[in-house]
C-alpha cells in the first residue's frame, strides 16, 4: 500500500498549496478505492473540499468506500438534489450498508430524496437482519428467460448491463422462479440461435435470504463463484452476493475472530485511526474479567500455602507447567475454532476430535515430560546443584503429563461445545482456556505433590 | 457443508452396493468441488473406482481438486494417453500447482506427456519462486488490440473464449505491452463500431512476477478486481490472477497465521484427515521451545526464594500478574500483527504505534491496578481475612501497572521488529509475548517487594 501513502501526500501538498486544479486531475485519474483510504486520513475540512473536486461518477464510488462519520459529514454538505443523484447512483447493497450506519435523521433525508421504487428495495433491504445473506444482497442483476436465443440474451444483456455491476453470470427466470444459470461466457460460445435452456446449468447453487452472511460468503468461496444467488422459501430469484462484497465480508469475520482470540472487542476502523480511548474499550472489559478468573488460581494456591512453604522449589515450576498447559490448550482449542469457521469440523465430530486430541496429547505429554525430567536430572541437579529430589522431579513430570492431556481436551472441547450451546466459538480461545488450565494444572500439581511428597 | 457429507455418504453407499450406473449418474450433475470433497475422504479403491466413472470434462476439473497424494494415486492408473489429455485439459495454473507436488518421476512422465507448448509454459511456471505471484498467474486471458472494435474484439473473445477461464477482463495489447484493460461488460455497453482504445482504462494495475502472491492477492481484493494482470519489467503481459486464486491464497495465508499464532507449524490437510503424528510433529517444536523459555521464569522465581519464604502471599498473585500481563501484551500483538497483514501498518509507523499502545497501556494498567487495590482490601483482606499488609497490595498493584505498561510496548514492538528483520511477525504473538513478559513481570514484582517490603 505504499503508492496509496505516496497518493495521500500528493494530495495533502495540492491542498495546502490550494492547487485545485492540479487537484482535481489527479484525483479524476485515480482509482476510488485510493482516493477514498486517502480522504478517510484527512481532516473534515480538506476532504470536503477534495470531494467536491471529484467528477460525478467517480464521486459515487468513493463515497462509498468512505466511513460513516465521513458519509455523515458530506452528506450534510448536499443539497437535496445532490443527495437524490447520490442515492440513485449507488447500487442498493451499497446504499442499505450506508442507511445502517447513518442516524435516523440522515436516514430520513435519504429516503425522502429516493424514487419511489428505490425508496421501496432499499426499504424492504433494510428489513433483513444484521449479518444475513439478504443484508448484503444486491438486487441489480441481468434475468434471461430460458426460451430466448443466445443472440437475444446478449441482445438483452446490452440492453440492461447499465443497471448491473456484475453481467458475467446470468439467471434464467420462469414463472417468477430461478431455474438456471448461464455465464456470459457460455453465451458467447454457444450457437447463436440455441436456446439459453439448452446450456443453461439448472442445479443451481443458492441461499435463502436469513443464511448466515459468513455461510453464504464461505459457499461462493468453497465453489469459486463470481455470484451466489439469494432466493426466498418459494426459489424467487432477490438479489445475488458478488465475490468482492463476500470477499470483505471474509476479511472482516476473520479480523472479527483474531480479535475475538485475542480477548478484544472487535473495532471497525483500521488501528492507527482509532482513538486510544477507543481500543481501551475494546480491550480492558476481558482484561479484568480474565483478571478475576486468573484470583481463583491465586486462591489454590493460597489454599497450599503451607505445602509451598515446606517445599519451597515447588514454586518454581509453577510459570513452566502454567504456560506449558496454556500453550497446549490453545494449540487445540484455536485448530478446532479454525476447523469450526471453515465448515471442516461440526458438532457431531466432537468424539473424532477428542479421540484425535487425546492421543496427540499422550505424544505431546509424554515427549515433554521425559525432556523435562532429563533436564531436570541433568541440568537443575547436576550441573547446577539444584536441591531437586528425584521424587520432586517425577511430581513435576507427572503434573507436566497430566496438564497437557487435560489442556488438549478442554481446549479442543469448550469452543465446539460453546457453538453448540450457540456461542461464538472465538472466544473459547487462548486467554479463557489458559485461566481454566491454570486452574487445573495447579490442582493436580498441589495433589500429586502432597500424594508423593507428603507436604 | 452438511449437504456435501450428505453426498458422501450417498456416494459410499452406492459404492458399497456395487450400483455404479446410480453413481455415474449422481457424480455427473454434481459440482467438481463437491466430488473432489468426497473422493477425498474415501479409501484410495474406492476413489479409483468412483473416478473412472466421472464424465471427460468433469474428471479434470474434480483432479484439480483432490489431495496430492490422490492424485498421484490417480496418475498412476492413467495411461500414457489418459494423461496426456488430462495434462492438455488443465488451465496452467492448475498444471502447475499440481506439478509443484508431485515426485520428480511423476513430473517427468507429466511433462514428457504434454504438448511441447504445454510444456514450454509449465517449465515456464515452474520457474518462479514458490509464494511469488508468477507462481500462481494462469497463461490464459483474453487479449484485445486497441484498435479492435467493439463488434470485432466481442468476436474475437467468441472464438478465443474456449481456452480462458475468465473472460470478464480482457488486455488490451499494444507492441506486446499491456496498454489497457476493458470489461466485458463495457464492451456490450459501448458503441458497436466504437474502437476499444476510446473506453479502455489505461491506467492499469499490475503486479510484477516475483510479487509477494499475498499481496498481490491483497491488491485484487482492494480494488474488488476479477483478475489482476501479471507483467514482466517491460510491462509485457505474462498472465494473470483470478479472483477464486486470489481467496484461496488468502485463505491459505489467514489459516498460516492463525497458526503460527496459536504456536503450530501449518499443515495443508484439514484437521480430520491429518494424522496425530503430523498434528504433535507440527506442534511439539513450539511447545518445546517455549517450556525451555519458560523455565527461565522458572529461575528468577529461584533466585527470589528467599524472599517467597518471608512473605508466601506473595505466591498466591503470581499466576494473576502473569496471566494479565500476557493477556496485556497478546492483545497489543495480534493488533499489529493484523494490522502488518493487511498493509494498515509499516516499520515507519513504529513511533505513532508505541505512542498510541503506550497511552492505552497507562489507560489500562491505572484500571486493572485500582481494580485489584480496591479488591485486595474490600474483598481479601475484609472479606476473606487474608493476611495482606496495604504495603503487600501496593507491591502487587505497582507491579500490575508496570508489566501492563512493559508487556502493551513489547507486545506492540516486537512483531514491527521481526517484520524489519525479515522474520514473521505472526511468530511474534501471544504465547511468546507472554515468556517474555513473564519473566520481566516477576523481575519488576520481586524488584518492588524488595524496595517497599525489604524482604
Amino acid at each position: 500500500m505504499e503508492h496509496v501513502r505516496a497518493f495521500k501526500e500528493r494530495i495533502e501538498e495540492l491542498i495546502d498549496n490550494r492547487l485545485f486544479i492540479d487537484l482535481r486531475n489527479v484525483l479524476a485519474s485515480a482509482e476510488p478505492e485510493d482516493i477514498a483510504w486517502a480522504l478517510n486520513e484527512l481532516e473534515k475540512e480538506e476532504y470536503i473540499v477534495a470531494y467536491r473536486l471529484l467528477p460525478k461518477g467517480l464521486a459515487a464510488d468513493v463515497f462509498v468506500e468512505m466511513e460513516p462519520d465521513a458519509q455523515m459529514n458530506l452528506i450534510a454538505t448536499f443539497s437535496d438534489a445532490e443527495v437524490h443523484n447520490m442515492i440513485e447512483g449507488l447500487y442498493t447493497d451499497d446504499a442499505a450498508d450506508i442507511l445502517e450506519e447513518m442516524p435516523a435523521n440522515v436516514v430520513r433525508r435519504l429516503l425522502e430524496n429516493a424514487s419511489p421504487e428505490t425508496r421501496r428495495v432499499l426499504n424492504s433491504l433494510l428489513k433483513y437482519p444484521e449479518n444475513s445473506a439478504g443484508s448484503i444482497m444486491m438486487t441489480e442483476y441481468i434475468s434471461l428467460q430460458p426460451n430466448m436465443t443466445a443472440d437475444e440474451a446478449i441482445e438483452h444483456i446490452r440492453r440492461t448491463a447499465i443497471d448491473s455491476e456484475n453481467v458475467y453470470t446470468c439467471y434464467v427466470i420462469k414463472n417468477r422462479r430461478l431455474v438456471g444459470v448461464i455465464s456470459i461466457r457460455e453465451l458467447l460460445l454457444m450457437d447463436r440461435s440455441a436456446l439459453v435452456s439448452t446450456k443453461m446449468l439448472t442445479n443451481v447453487i443458492s441461499v435463502g435470504t436469513g443464511e448466515d452472511r459468513e455461510a453464504a460468503a464461505a459457499l461462493l468461496a468453497h465453489y469459486g463463484f463470481i455470484a451466489l444467488p439469494v432466493v426466498d422459501a418459494e426459489r424467487r430469484l432477490l438479489g445475488i452476493i458478488t465475490v468482492d462484497d463476500a470477499m470483505t465480508v471474509i476479511q472482516e469475520e476473520t479480523e472479527e475472530d483474531f480479535a475475538k482470540m485475542a480477548a478484544m472487542t472487535p473495532t471497525d476502523k483500521p488501528y492507527l485511526r482509532t482513538s486510544s480511548f477507543r481500543i481501551w474499550l475494546s480491550r480492558i472489559p476481558w482484561l479484568l474479567l480474565l483478571m478475576v478468573s486468573a484470583t481463583f488460581t491465586g486462591m489454590i494456591i493460597t489454599g497450599f500455602e503451607s505445602a509451598l512453604a515446606a517445599q519451597v522449589v515447588l514454586t518454581s515450576f509453577i510459570p513452566m507447567l502454567m504456560d506449558t498447559g496454556g500453550n497446549s490448550g490453545s494449540q487445540a482449542s484455536v485448530t478446532v475454532i479454525r476447523g469450526i469457521s471453515l465448515g471442516e469440523i461440526e458438532f457431531r465430530d466432537l468424539f473424532r476430535v477428542l479421540w484425535k486430541e487425546f492421543k496427540v496429547s499422550i505424544l505431546c505429554g509424554l515427549t515433554l515430560s521425559v525432556a523435562t525430567f532429563i533436564k531436570i536430572l541433568l541440568v537443575d541437579k547436576l550441573l547446577m546443584h539444584a536441591p531437586i529430589t528425584t521424587l520432586v522431579a517425577a511430581v513435576v513430570c507427572a503434573t507436566l503429563f497430566m496438564t497437557v492431556v487435560a489442556a488438549k481436551i478442554i481446549g479442543c472441547s469448550l469452543p465446539m461445545l460453546a457453538k453448540k450451546l450457540g456461542f461464538d466459538p472465538a472466544v473459547m480461545a487462548s486467554p479463557f482456556i489458559t485461566t481454566i488450565v491454570d486452574a487445573v494444572s495447579l490442582l493436580v500439581y498441589f495433589g500429586f505433590a502432597k500424594m508423593l511428597l507428603g507436604v
